[in-house]
């Protein structure tokens, strides 16, 4: 629904597709990325060469999806298996130095497969709404706070706002995920969760582990000055969150 | 240096801040965060609630920066201890099912620690180098074959072009990290690294891993349109990489 000055009007959109990308190594899951299919076995070789996996070419035995007739989400599971070298290292990349995990911002990472991304997302309520003036004011808002971004152009905000579009919190980050994760943070170091008078503005694009960030927190707004995903939009719809984007110029669109 | 339209200028500049969070839970380290210093309490615990590993409250004993006098990076590192069922939870969190590693974006999962950071990365030998209007001429030429943008607003690139600005290889994907992983990963598949004789050119900021993954596929020019963050230029310097920024309008900055 295309919304502002005064109208709404329903259309239909193109959005960008992201999906999981689950990455085995001969045989067990090593990663699931969130990416926009195609170029999928492209993305595997270069995520593993990054990871420091695959050292050297001679270290890639096969590498293709998955052919399982069995397996779910087949034609997002690409199966790898290692030769030499980085066979014998694989038992101490999976069960040694390397278990513990951490991402700055895919809010995936500890998740092995991808029957375990957002399965503990459980819809929220019906909350009250959002009015389209107090929507479309939000970017002026919050940029009044970003102090930051002014002197280097390179920071992320995130905004939690109240019902009548005042600014509760914000904060700027280099990882747009960090930024939604220290104002949700706050929100638990003072038991303030869940919080379901409260909506989320962010600076950039909405993904998927943004969306799964607030309804984990029970915020059931989300606003964005630019795009959300297909992955995006499907969790905001079975969560039960309104999930506006392109805030801009007075006009926005909501997408669930 | 300030290039653009035959002239170049020494300048300086404000760039973001971006340094590794260790988070440790009960004494272990459990991630490695890159992120914009300030609010690091608020984001461990916004991350760690994200990350399932705090679910209330209740879970969170104390969280503070690391206090130990001996420690290097002190201020980036913050001691989580966890109560009740989550410290209950903590073996089977550190050891069990998430002990394998993912991530979308931000290239630094799998290290454990701060100082496994960039460890490997050496500094390139010097190359041929680019020259000023070819630069500039970047953003059109990627642009160009960049279709998917252009339908939904929400995909990044990244380019691979020879020396006289040819166009090798490109990628779109959601995750700026996964676009430059597809085009480094095609060239893993062809046995085609290191690759010298390629400059790296991407759509949005060029944040410290994005230098890593050029480093470590032998890659000593990269380019971008955006901002990159001060450990990126920090990494490029040690790296031996020429860190080219804000590629507009025929001008661009040149940071290492």
């Amino acid at each position: 629904m295309r919304v502002g000055h005064g109208r709404s009007d329903q259309a239909s959109d193109d959005v960008a597709v992201e999906a999981p990308l689950e990455i085995r190594l001969n045989g067990s899951s090593f990663a699931v990325v969130m990416r926009s299919p195609g170029h999928d076995l492209e993305l595997s070789a270069g995520f593993l060469f990054a990871e420091r996996v695959l050292r050297r070419p001679d270290d890639l035995g096969t590498i293709r999806h998955c052919t399982d007739p069995d397996a779910a989400h087949r034609e997002n599971v690409v199966d790898v298996t290692l030769t030499g070298a980085s066979a014998l290292a694989l038992d101490a990349v999976l069960r040694g130095s390397r278990r513990v995990i951490a991402s700055s911002s895919c809010g995936v990472c500890g998740r092995q497969s991808i029957d375990a991304l957002a399965a503990d997302c459980e819809p929220l309520p019906a909350s009250e709404a959002v009015g389209d003036e107090v929507i479309a004011a939000l970017p002026a808002r919050l940029r009044e706070r970003q102090t930051a971004f002014d002197q280097t152009g390179g920071l992320h905000a995130a905004g939690l706002f109240a019902r009548d579009g005042q600014l509760r919190d914000v904060a700027e980050d280099i990882g747009r995920h960090n930024a939604v994760d220290k104002v949700i943070g706050r929100l638990v170091l003072r038991d303030a969760l869940p919080a379901r008078d409260l909506a989320l503005f962010v600076s950039g694009r909405t993904s998927f582990e943004i969306v799964e960030k607030a309804s984990l927190a029970g915020i059931s707004w989300i606003a964005s000055v630019s795009a959300p995903s297909s992955r995006a939009i499907e969790l905001a719809g079975t969560a039960g969150i309104r999930l506006i984007g392109f805030v801009r110029d007075g006009r926005f669109n909501v997408y669930t």
